[in-house]
This record gives structure tokens, sequence and C-alpha cells, in this order.
């Protein structure tokens, strides 16, 4: 199986970061394509930059018709409603399959997030993808997105971060809040003493799951192609055609 | 004052009923500036199309810094977090505006929108707005986007939906799910005896209301202006610069 | 048009300092009528005087069938369905106001009230006005109402107990609690650099917006005239004649 | 014990109604004293009743210092906050004491009330006593609440209307969302085969059951005795003088 | 009436205990009858034991087909469901009683418990039982259950701990979260100067006005008695013949 | 790697049908092993049978120590705290598992199950594992569960249940809501046209997926494993010694 993944910013050594971080848990059978997106941001730190981000994620989705199913490595989880709407196969975002894993494991998890400013996004999704009080906090260590694999301090922060958080949440599981800290996840682990999950390895075993079970993305209503349209300038190859 | 309301699909037609509506409420000293996008879908009838549209939103915010605030005419309220960010002066979105003052005049409201794959987005905004059991209900008229201005069945298919809604969901107030039905809002509500709520008018007077406050969008954390950072491919021109 | 601002409490300079609230705001053509009730408690400090001030209420509301909407400038919103069932065209509480406001601005706001023991109500209210997570914290700077416009320090507690509330709750707007303050709210803002909110101000524009919408209360269900029948003892002027 | 049973209507034949429901459950050692209010609504079907019979609410308990405890005998559960302020022995309503004691039987009850109007109050209450799921629908009988004991047909309505809840709501036990309805709790039992609660029996109880327990109303906090102050016009009696 | 009251586990002193808690507060006509179950746990400190502790609380309900109505004296609640599918008469377990309790007589109640593992089954249960927002806290003693009798300084630790809660949460009634607690109600209630509430003594009350009222379990849907099967193993015993 | 797939039932047939189910989707280096347990009932069909269904699923555990994951198979996850104390990797019911794989290739599910008692069950899952909305009704075929493999019309009947449930709840995914519908996944499916999830396989995708993620149960608070203590009668082997 083919499975997709990826990097909505255009920073290519973190998509080759999320590549290995993918590769690592994909089953024999599985091609990990990871993928940089043709525009958008270098990386993803506000709303503003992941509402950009979407127009690139979407061209990667609909250039892999061969595709088996996607992984939309970014924590916010940006274009994911759209993205399942132009896809056949299964599309899962880290955030929705790092906050599902950590909910099997615990009784409650910590997101350990890079700025403060994006906080507010992971409590929005895990209002939607989990039930009430499985996310007990959020918490930044207040690290700009791409100083993650150039900062030698990093770790340090992460745990630290982490165990403030399972102390004053008392929660029991921590989910890595960017793509960029997939590599920390087996070290943090280790040091902290409970699952810490990783969203692009998490995602990627699900996508897998999905597509073992022989389960793609539902057309039936909201996810079903989107209506042919024209679209305009910078944008118009993005029009769709119908038929 | 000078409040720009962005019709965030590019079809010109529907900016200028979008203008036609926001004027009627306005103020004698608020100046109404409609703009139709640089690029983006003509229409906006699924997650895709609200995505794509983002871009030509935060264009036309971004170009604009002398307005005192903004509408976005669209009932999805697309890109309404990255907007916020954007704008010094308040962004309101039509369904937001819709809901709110829905609240304030009855107990519980029923939507009344175009297509049926929509539906699930006015839930989830919704959920944000307004208090548990507001929202009584999403109604599809089945009836396209584009189609509105031109088919002259249009406001008896919204009143038969619309009454139907009043009886299910035992509601007693509609709101109008769609910025192309501004233009039906007096004559619904005659017609059904209870008020009927257009986002459009209602954003209007909502940003004119914050700017007579004096109150902008904070710029304390999640919405102050986005970092600086490179742009690539046909996005580099949303690129930041730093100061 | 005609606003008819009703001070719940039956203390004259605060119904003065009220009025001025509003006028403030209030467009050109707009007539802000501030009354007083002829029955009730000095100040609302309690649920025992908020119960108690809404007969008042609802007797400024009966009087005055030429207003074109009402402004009930209690933080409590006290007897706010009883006055919707009276009122022909539209009745707004200074809470719903003010907390509506603040997430237009935001994605979180705290509340500074006066007592320790009216925020519980104040919870009860965001509960039923504003999405989950929308009121991150309720706190009292412990000062009684009357005192407010008698005390030289009440600014400089009010920033002080916001400011504290801003860093503790992760909010990025203030909302007053209490008629009383509303004068503190240009000052504060400055102070705080955050929007912060008074509601009497933002129900007079509410209200107006709401009539420049040409939205009145719905009478269709709840909020339907009250049934006629007859009232006792000093309650007995409220009793309603059918027809 | 002594509990103070208060009629919140003015209604005689009701208080009697009413005073017999609860001491056909009272234990051996109560006393019931059913008390008519000295002003106020002769019956309650509107917001507007419900306020205005919290004044006479009031007195009723300021008036028996000596009482243990206190039943609000109206399905409206009007002035409770204020009512708990007041008293020191503990303070029930019906709504709450049937909600309750519904949920100690059953899996999710459905609420048979009298007229339409009053359903959006009972879904209210139940938001704020029971958890999420447990009332499952609110239903009206469309007969006004005098007629209750005048009308022959009211038995064989309120079983028709539970009837068809218990299957519509996939309920298992029936709240009789009226203190008039009292009498028909037994029959409507037997005919329906659920348990079928009357509020009045059970806030009865229940008061019993907390006098019994040695507990009395919490005075840290919220329900502490409402601050001194002086009222105005026909309220002025309701002033409360410190010490 | 006879009232049997299930010590879900196998201590006798314990059963003891809760045998003299719950006749403290019966009336004069209710037989209280303190079962300690024939197989189980000798105490219940992990969703482990409180499994386990299911089938002997299923058999001394079985085996007492005269009882009146049965108490659950684990705050647990184990096998509460289950528990009423056998039984006729109403089933309480002592959370949901103090829970409910708890509601009547304060704004928002903290429960202080034995172990702190045992603090998400109390969440879980608040979630069920009362409303949002009545539930504060669960805070922990750090003290193994059958020390609770042992220990001298139980008390002590319970008011220090309660004391805190009070502060932290901001509640006005402390709930004892475990049946060994029942002896220390009234002095810790003394000593903090708010209603402390011991749910074996509230389950008993609220078990006697349930008969009282006349109601039991609903046996329409989900209560119904449980399918005949055979049962296998050690648990043979369990199984169910038709009719 | 190794997964014991545990059927909490006694009945053989049916752990030969969750063991192919399993088998059918597991990886290539998944060795799944299926066992019935030494005592309980022969099927699970109400509240009392999933209770003592929990004994045998935690011998079934305790006795598989060198297994890397375990599957509860039966759709009420019986036991499931208490398995995730006892076990070192990861323990997984097919109610969630199935719950969560909708969510990532829909909007909304709707739940097939057997009998109609069992609804309520379904709901309060559902209520724990996924956000709100997600899932929009449980509906049963009314098919007691030892029927599934031995009536024919069973597939039509699902089939049948399940399109008027994507109608009625307005939703895009089945889920099968008992593990004795395992082998009518592909077929339901394939008639209606949209993903059908069964539990079991989604469930033993999920664990392997979670063993290749290299995380286990949190062993940090609520899931420790449980303190030592001796157990009495039947059950005495359930006794945990210390060390």
């Amino acid at each position: 199986m083919r499975i997709r993944v990826i990097n909505p910013n255009t920073t290519e050594s973190m998509t080759a970061l999320i590549a290995a971080s993918a590769r690592a848990v994909a089953g024999p059978g599985t091609v990990v394509e990871a993928v940089t997106p043709a525009m958008g941001p270098a990386s993803i730190e506000s709303h503003y930059d992941e509402a950009l981000a979407v127009p690139g994620i979407l061209q990667a989705i609909a250039s892999a018709p061969e595709a088996d199913g996607f992984v939309l490595a970014c924590f916010g989880d940006p274009g994911l409603d759209a993205a399942r709407e132009l896809a056949v196969g299964p599309v899962v975002g880290i955030a929705e399959a790092a906050m599902h894993a950590a909910t099997l494991v615990g009784r409650g998890f910590s997101v350990v997030t890079t700025l403060s400013r994006t906080r507010g996004r992971a409590h929005d999704l895990a209002g939607r993808y989990v039930g009430a009080g499985a996310c007990r906090g959020v918490h930044a260590c207040d690290i700009p997105v791409l100083d993650l694999e150039r900062d030698p301090g990093v770790l340090d922060r992460v745990v630290e971060v982490a165990r403030a958080a399972l102390d004053r949440d008392d929660s029991d599981v921590i989910v890595l809040g960017c793509a960029g800290m997939a590599d920390l996840c087996a070290r943090a682990s280790a040091e902290l003493g409970v699952p810490v999950i990783d969203g692009v390895a998490a995602a990627t075993v699900l996508v897998q799951s999905l597509v073992a079970l022989g389960v793609r993305t539902s057309k039936r209503g909201e996810y079903a192609p989107p209506p042919a349209k024209p679209y305009t300038g910078p944008l118009t190859g993005f029009g769709i055609t119908s038929g």
C-alpha cells in the first residue's frame, strides 16, 4: 500500500524528518511517500499560516490519485475536511491520530506544543476529536517550529514542560504538538516514564489500519466530491470540471 | 467609519447584492465598501471551496489597512481566525453575527441554508458561537448558491423549508444560511411571522457597533499579528516580513 | 429611535452614570431614556436583590409601549425572559451584550465583577449565552456596588484584578461585570492593552443594531405575551387583562 | 420536624391539593405546613408570572424562621437561589426533586407539563440539575394550570401525552411538570406501567431526608445571607437591616 | 420497610460501620439490614477491585427478594446498572446519593476521597449524575481504605484536605468519597462550617424516600430483568432461567 | 507480535467468528490468539451479563503476560478500565476502536446493535470516546446475540436498519454494534455504499498500531497495577499479592 505523508509547510528538512518518523513505524508492505507542497509558508505558527498552507495540501492530494491514504503532518490538521472531500482513501491528521491514540493508553493527556499562540487550536481540535475531559491541558515550549531541528536544548525543554504538565494536569500521557518534534518521542518517553505520542507515527499506522480494514472516506453527504465550478486568479488551477 | 464587506466568492453580482444589504442597514456616517477577491471560487458550497476562498479574503484584508472593520460575507465564516490575526479593527463573520442576533430575540433558532452538505459546518459554528440548545436545527433548500439570484421560486422554497423547521425544531427565529439570501429577509419574515436574520446586515451593524464602542481585535495572545516568514510558489506574496 | 435603558436598582446616581455611558455610544438618531424603577433594592448584590429587582424592571417596560427597545443595565440580566414576553421591541441584558461582544474581538474573556458571591451568576449566564470555553474565568474585586462611584481606588483595583485574570485565565479580553463600572472602560483598556467591554455601552449599540435590522422579539412560542390573569396583594397592578 | 410547603401561586384550592400530596408521603414526625403567598399571580404560566411569584415566596420564607425546611411547589422552581440565601434550612424545588428522583429509578425521563410555552424552562432546569441525556423530552398537554382541577379529562390527556413521550423519547420514567398534577401520580403510573414522579411529594421527602441528615443550606459563599440594604416602593418591606 | 445496605467489600468491620451510619438516619419504621458479600475484595481501591466486587453485590441483591430497596455502599457505585436490572425496588449508590444531596444545599461541591487513583471514577460519576459545574474538584487524602478505621489522624487529614479543596475549588459543600469515612461526617462539618455529606446516610434516606413515594425501578427498557441464559464455571450460579 | 483477542462470552462458535475477523486484517507478523473465558455468560445482552463477563476477561488477561496487546471483543467494552490496570501492553475495546475509526472516515456515524436494551450503553461509550455530535444515533435490530450466526435473515435486517439510520440520523458511516456481526461488514458496506466498521477488525489493527508505535498502557496514576489485597469466596484466586 502507498501512503502519502504531506508536510504542510515548505521546509524540505522537515519533510525529511517526517518521512523518517513515518517510515520507522510503517509495515513491510507500506510505501511512505513524503511530499513538500509547491506553495505556502515555511512553517505553521498562526491561523494565517495554517489557512495558507491548505492550497498546497489540497494540490498534494489531487496530484496523487493512486495513493491509498494520506497523512496531514501538521498538528493543526489544516484543511482536514476539504482534504476528505477530495480524497478517495482515508485522510488522517496528526493531531487527531495522536489524540485518539492517547485515549487508548491513558485516562487523560497533556499536549506539549511549540508557541503559546497555537494552544487555542489544539483545544479546539480536542473538543472535536475526543470525549470531554480527555485533553487535560495544552502547554507551550515557546520554541519556534524551525528551531526545533537546530536547537540542541529542545529535548530538555520538551521534557521539562511535559513533566510539569503531567503534574499540573493530573495526566498520564503526553502528546507532542508539532510534527517537528517527531524524533523526540522515544527519548522523551524514556525520561518521563509515560507514553509519549508523536502524531506523524500515529497517523501513519492509523491510515495503514484503515486501508487494511478496506475502509475509505465516506462519500455520502458532507465528504462527497466538491461540486464543479470555475476558480479565478492564481488559484484558477483549483477549479473543478464536472464529470 | 469605513467597513469593508468581503464577498468571499468571486461572483460580482453577488458582491453587489451583499453591498446593497449592508448599505441598507448601515448608519449615516458609515461607508460600506464591498469587495470581490482577486482569486478563489465562483461560489462556496464545500469545505474545499471554503478553504480556497481564504487566500482571497486575507488579501482583501491586508490591502485595506485604512478600514475600521471587516465583514466576512459567507455563512461558513471562512478564515475568521486568520483574518483576526491580520486585521487591527474588528472582523465579524455573517454566521456568527446572525447567530448572536438570533439569540437576542428568541429562545432557539433554525438555520435555512442552500445545499445539504453545508449543514455540518453550520452546526460546528453554532457549537462555537452560542450556548448549547440555541441552534435547534439546520435545514437545506437544496438550491445551489448561484441559482439563488436566478431562480424565481427561491423565496417560496425558503419560506416552505423555514416553516417546516419552526415546527420540527420548536424554534422561534429563522437564520438565513447564505449571503445570497440577503434580499429575502424582509419578505420571509412577513410571511413567517417570526424574526428572520440575514447575516450580512447583522454583521454590518455589529461591526459598526464595535467600532462605535472603540473596541478592536485583541492583540494579546492568539490574535497577535502572524510571525514573519517566507512563503513559496503562487502564494509568495503572502509572506510576512518582520517589522 | 428611542431606547429605554433601565437601571434595575433604585439608586439615581447610578442611573445617571448608566445614562452617560449609553449616550456616549448611541448614534445620532437615537434617544436614550434612562429610568430608575419605582420599587426595589438600592443595589443588586445577591440572588435576593436580583429577584426583587424584577417587578420594578417589568413595570419600567410595561409603562413604555412607545420605546423601540430596552437595555437591562445590571450584569445579572435580571428578569430577561419575563421582559421579553412583555416587550414588543428587543430587550438586551448587559451581561449578554458584553459577552457576545467579547467573543467578536478575542478568543476568551475574563469577567471582573464586584463581590465574590455574584460570580456564580456570571458563570451561569456565560453557559447560556456563549460557546463552551469562551468565558475563561470570573473574578471579584470585592468592592460593594455603591462604593464603585465613591472609592477613588476602584480603577486601580479593577486593573489589578483584570491583569491577574488575563494571566491566570489565558484570556485576551476583559468584560466588566457591573453597570457601575461603565466609566472605567476606556482607562482600563488603555492600561491593560486589551479590549475592555462595558455591557451598558455594548447593550445600547446592540439594541440599536437590532432596531436598525427591523428585528423584534419573536412572539412565536415562549416569548408570546403572558396569559391574562389576576394578581394579588401589593402586586395586584401586575395583573394582565385579556385583549 | 416542620416543613413549609409554599404554593407559589395565590390560588387556595391549589394550596390544598399540594398540602394533601405532601402530607400523604411525609413521615410520622413531620408537620407539613402549606402556605399561599400574600401577593402574586393566580397561576404560573409564563416567565412573567414566575418572576412575579418570587416576592411572595420570599416573604413566605422570611416569615417562618422556625421551619426546618422548605418546598417550592411550582415546577419552574421560581426564586430557588434567592430562597436559599434567605433560608437556614434546606430549600428544594419540585422540578429538581422530581428530576433527581427520576434518575434514581430509570435511565431517562420525559416531562409532561401544562402549556407549551413552559417547556423551555423545564429544559433549562434539567440542564442545571441532572447529567446530560437524563431528560429526554418535555411535552405539553396544553391544559391551563387552573383547569387541571376542573377538567375531568385531565388524567386521560396526561396519560396520552406521557405514553407518546415514552415512545418518542425512548424514556422509562415520567415526571409530572406541574404541582397541579400531584393527584394524578398513582393513577397515571398504574396506567402507564412506569414510575411517575410528582415533584411535590418528591420534594417533601427530600427535604425530610436532608433534615434527617442534619444538613442545612451552605452559608459559605453564594448562599450566605443577602447583604443589608434599603428597598423602595411597595417592596420596602423586603429591605434587610444589618445584624 | 426493609432496606438492604450492601457493603461491596468483604471486610466485616466496615459493614458494621456502614450499618451504624445507615441506622443513625433511618426512620422509625425502617429496618436496615447490612450485608457483607460472600465473595470479592477486602477493599475497593482500583477499577479491578470495583469490577470484581460486582458479583458479590449482585448475589446480595438476588438473595433478598423481600427487601424494599438497596444501598450500594461503595463510592464507585459498582454494578449500579446491573443491580437495577435485578432489583424490583429502588437501588441507590452512595456516590449518586451524596452528589444529588450536595447540589440541594450548595452551588458546587468538592469530593474528598481516599487514594489518588480513584479520583477519575468520581469525576466520571459526577458527569453522569449532576449538571455541569456542580462537581468542582476531587481530592485524595492518600489513606488506604482499610486504614480509615485504624489511623487516629484520619479526621485531621480529611479536614485539612477538605479545607484546601473549598478554597481551591471555590466550593461550598464537601462530599466524603468513601463509605469508610461515614463516621467523620458530623465532626468534619463542625470543623469546616459547611455541609459535609456522607453517602451511606444520604443513600439510606433517599431509598427510604423512594419507597415512601411508592416508586420502584422502571422495568420498561434498559432496566427490564436480564434475559435468561446459562453461565459457566465458578459463575454458573448466576445463570438465569426463564420464567 | 502476539495479540490476544478475548471473546467476553463463553460461546465457542462466537470465539471462532471473532478470531476469523481479527486474522483477516492482522499484518503478516501478527499472531492472533482468540480465547474464550473460563467463566461467565453465554452471551452479553444486559448490564448484568456485562458485569459478570468481567472476571473471565480479567483472568484471560492475567494468564497471558506474554501477549503484546489485548482486544476486548464485546461492544460494551466490559471491564476496560480494570483490564488496563492489569495489562502492560495496550487494551482496546471494540466499541472504542469502531467509534474512533468511524470518525476518521465520516462526519457522523450510526450504530446498529442487537437488542434495544443495549442502546443506552452504546450512547454512554460514545460520550466517553468521541467528540460531541459524532455518534448520531444507536438503533436495534432486535435480534438476540446468539441468533446472529443462526438466522439467515440477519444481513438483510442489519442493512434495513442501517439504511433507515443513515437517513434518520443524517449520518455517513455505520458502526456494527456487536462482535457477532463481524462477518457482515463487507457485504453490508457493499449494499449501503458507505463505510461499515466492524469493531473486532478495527480493534485488532489499532492494537497492532499501538504495539508498532512502542506505546503501552500508562502506569502513571489511574492505570497503575491494582494494590495487593486478599479476595474471598469463589473469587479468591483474583487476590493480588504484593511484589
